[in-house]
This record gives structure tokens, sequence and C-alpha cells, in this order.
């Protein structure tokens, strides 16, 4: 396998956290990897070797400026290292819009989609998680990009957990076919009719609500970018909320304390199972080549979860499989 | 005070729970209430009067045809006594679009408001909820009509939970003015005029994400409908999924089940704390009159909730407050 270009230089905690995710998933995972950045700024590199990038794209520069003025930039090279054949995906924790723009500005667009989209894959307790995809490339959609994002949700649900005949609903506000605003209803339409779910092998189920996201009702979610994006973070805010006010109750006196202790264990497991760095970073799914794109706060372990994710969806050949799905309107 | 007008044939427990719930408030809240419906059906009403209302609109019906057909429905019945002056509010967990468009054509809209919209409080775990709203009356919005929602969401957590000074955000995708869909943008200009946060004495904070709603960072968010609705569902199935794997983790081996009985406590506080039906119902913002909105599933207990609910916003003449927020533009 070619190796995954990572970029150094991107997130909260970069280049320290990133490059030592890097190692680990080079050294203890054996997947090969190279680090896009600015070698000077780059140390504990062990064996890694690094495509050389001058420049930096700040986590909150404006995305297609950025991408299109600042060529050198480690985002730009790692995703050109992917279009050039050096490396198999590409990965980043840094500016989300930009690495949005540099994969579908270098990497280009499979045939027969319109807009890549964000697949996340949302953690169901006990269970194989639900994939949200958009959550949050396209802040506005046309009814037939959804369909679209229904066909690439369920292949990456096989090709990441597994799923045979993944069930793809689409998030409404009712479940009965004329629930939503009009928009959703267009898209219902769409979806309701038969040959994409065929095509991508999947199980169309109609309309989800906001309450089956973390159940195993459902295996793919479509909705537009925006919708997508507010669940998600609606998502990570409940849990930190209910994990903070759990975390007070267990604080209430000697016994309770004694009991959180005891639990500590089991609480550690079930926070691992539902955090969302556990997953390993979402996918845009729609170009010409593997990117992940992982929290902006990502640690060490974060990213060694994504590297893992990048090499995996290049292994089972993800992108194929895509546009196989993708049946080009022509 | 005039009595709470409830709808006692509303939701999934009616009459049941919803008679059962309704004798507690008067009985033991000592708030005058009056029961709506076919008084044949009722038992154990104690002492509570009836208004007579000869049908019945079911909880999946449709909400427009079904309360213009059905005139002698106790949705219908309980509206028009709030209109005529023979009860100060109404209660009901039945069919939420059946509720709104009773209201909405029996009751009329406030000057100045162009759509009615739920507002439900969202728990914040240690301090006051979060007012989101349109939590589900208008799938799709206008951007005024949010400034409006604004306006009145302010004066409910003012009324409601007693902050002074409401700070309202738009819910968006990221923080800065530029986030979000070209809908999201037009409202963020008209939010961000001067005047209406000065009528509603509120403090307008721009855009907040998803995962401030269950934070301290802001009193009042507002959306359209659609958005909304997704939100709070998202939340309670949220919710719903981290308690069940708590319990499943505490259910592991003795030990972790001893810790558990002697979490017990503090894991119910937690859980009433969280739970929706503690907060007391949703209420129907912009109609000339006191409407609230309990949950189909209501026990006794949300209904005595919902009651006092409606009772407090009567006694501190939210409607009047929410008339002279409004500034009809004329």
């Amino acid at each position: 396998m070619l190796p995954i270009a990572v970029d150094a230089m991107g997130g909260d905690h970069a280049p320290g956290e990133i490059v030592a995710g890097a190692r680990r998933a080079a050294e203890e995972l054996g997947v090969p990897v190279v680090l896009v950045g600015r070698s000077a700024d780059l140390t504990d590199t062990g064996d890694l070797e690094i495509i050389e990038a001058s420049e930096v794209i700040a986590m909150d520069a404006e995305p297609g400026s950025s991408v299109r003025k600042m060529k050198d930039s480690s985002l730009v090279r790692a995703a050109e290292a992917v279009r050039d054949g050096q490396a198999s995906a590409m990965v980043s924790a840094g500016n989300t819009g930009a690495t949005m723009a540099s994969a579908l500005l270098r990497m280009g667009r499979i045939k027969g989609i319109n807009r890549p989209a964000i697949a996340t894959p949302i953690p169901v307790p006990g269970s194989t998680p639900t994939t949200l995809l958009d959550a949050g490339a396209n802040a506005e959609c046309k009814p037939e990009w959804l369909v679209e994002f229904a066909q690439m949700g369920a292949v990456y649900a096989r090709d990441r957990f597994g799923i045979e005949r993944p069930r793809v609903g689409l998030l409404s506000i009712g479940e009965e076919a004329g629930k939503g605003s009009p928009f959703v209803k267009e898209c219902f339409e769409l979806l309701d009719q038969p040959g994409w779910a065929s095509v991508a092998s999947a199980d169309w189920i109609g309309n989800v609500e906001g309450r089956d996201v973390m159940t195993t009702e459902v295996d793919v979610i479509v909705t537009d970018g925006f919708t997508g994006n507010v669940t998600l973070k609606t998502l990570e805010g409940a849990m930190k909320a209910l994990i903070g006010r759990l975390l007070v109750g267990i604080d209430t006196d000697d016994d309770t304390r004694a009991a959180g202790d005891a639990l500590s264990g089991v609480l550690g497991e079930m926070m691992t199972e539902l955090h969302p760095d556990s997953v390993g970073g979402a996918l845009l799914l729609g170009v010409k080549g593997v990117c992940v794109i992982s929290h902006g706060s990502s640690s060490a372990d974060a990213m060694t979860n994504a590297i893992r994710v990048a090499a995996e969806m290049v292994e089972v050949e993800m992108v194929d499989h895509l546009t196989a799905a993708a049946r080009p309107q022509d």
C-alpha cells in the first residue's frame, strides 16, 4: 500500500500530537505513513518520511481563498500526493473547510457525484455506528444530492462497518412520507424511487427522526449539511452535559464517590465507546481518494485511529465501490 | 384565576392519567382546573367540573381538517373556553398539530406575530433550561419570523425562568456571522439589527451551535421548526441511549451492581432533572392565550407539571408581555 499522507501541521495540537499519532500508526499498526509539513518544525518523527510543504493554513482561515493562494501548504500538498500517486489517502485534523477544498480541487470529484459530503459515524451503544451524512460539507443542498449521499453512505457503511445491506433513512420530523420541510419532502420523493438503492445494495426505510440516530433502527441517515452539522454538535453537547452531570452526582458524598470508584472501569469503557475520537474521524465521500477529517482537537490516539481508518478504506477499495455505485447520469 | 382547561381526551394515556394529573394539580397545588371531554368516558374526576365535548381528535389525525370538521372535539372546545373567557389557559397531551390549529383558529394570533412557535425548555444540568423555539410548529420559516421567535422566547424565558435579560442566539453551524445556510445568514442579518432586543429586554449574542444547547452559554435559541424539532428529538435520543448504556455498564457484575445501588439516589435525581416531563411541557407562543403542549406519552405527573406551568404563565401575565414585545408593524 502507498503511504497515508498525514497533514502534520493541522489541528489544535499540531504538530506534536499529530506526529506522535502518525508514528504510533506506523510503528504499532504497521500502516505506511508520510508526514506533510515544514520539516524544520517537526521533531521526533522517527523513521517517517516527510513531504516538504512550507505553508500552513490556519484553523480559522477562509477555506477557499487559502487553498487557492497557499499552493505549498501542507493540506494542498497532502491532497496532491494522493492525486499524483505518492500517497493512498490523506488525513488531517486541520481546517475542515480547507481540507475539503484541497481534496476537491486536487483529487477531483467522482463521476456522477455533484458534491462531496462529510460522513460521520455516530456511536450506537452495543452496535455498529450510524453513519450521518452530510455532516457539514454543504450548508445548502439540492434534493438530488441527497440521493448521491444515500448511495455513498450505503457503500461506506458496508465497507467500514461490514453492514451487508445498510438501511438508509432520511432525517425528518415525523416518520410518515408527508412529514418535513418542502425540501425534505422533495428529497423523500426522489429517494422513494427505485433504482439507487439496488445499485448501492441498500434498503431505503423512509423518514427517520433525531431520536433514531443513536439506535439500531437505521444504519445510514442522509440530510443536508446544515441539519447534519447541528445534529452532530447537539449530540456532542448532550454527551458532555450528561457525563458532566453524572460526575457531579457521583461527587455527592463519600458513599457515592466510593460507588463511582467501583464503576470507574465501566464508566471509562462507556466514555470510550461513545467518544467521537474512538470511531476515527469523518470521511469526505465523493472525491477521488480517501480523505479522513479528524477533530480539530485530535489527540495522538485520535490521529492513530484516523490513520487506521484511512488505511482500511484504502485496502477495501472504498473509492472504487463509491465510483461503481455513483451511476453517472450520461 | 379562571380555571385551566385540560383536554381530558388527548394523549396516549388519556383519559386516566390526564384526569389523575388534573386532580392532583387541583387538589395538591390548588390550581383551578376544568376538564374538557366526553363526560361518559371520564371516571374518578373528583370535584372537577367538565366542559362537554362529544368528539375526540385522534393522535394521528390530520390536524387542519380535523379541527375544521370536529367542532365539538375536546381540543376545539378547550381553545374556545379560553377565547370565551371560561378558562385562562388550555393544556393538552393530544395531537400536537391539532392543538396548535385549535389554539390558532379559536384564540387567534397576537398582533405583530406572523406565526406562533413552539417553545420547548431543554434541561441544563445545574442551571435554568435553555428555551428552544421553534421546536416544530413551522417546518419552513421566513427569516423575519425568527425575529418574532426571538422576541417571544426572551419574554418567555424571563416570565418562566426569571432570567432578567435573556441571552438569545441563532442556531447555526459556526459562531462567526457568515456561517450557516443562506436562510440562517438572512436571519442573522435581521437579528443583528438593533431594536427587537431592546424592546424584548434581551441580549442578542449571535450564532450558537448544537453543542451549546445544554450549556449555560445561552438562554434562548431560535431556529426554524424543522431544525428545532430535529434538535429536540436528537437530544431525547441521546439521553435515552446514554442512560441505557449506563445501566448496561452498571449491570456488569456484582460489584458494579452494588455501586449502582449506592448511586440510585443520585441517578434518579439526574434522570428527573434531565427528563423532559420535569420541565412541564412546551408552550405555543404567539396565540392570544396560554397553550401548553404536553408530550403524547404524558403521565399524571407530567400533566400536573404542565398544568402548573400553565397557571404560572397566566399569573405572570405572559400573554400581555408577549403582546407588548411583539411591536406590530403598522
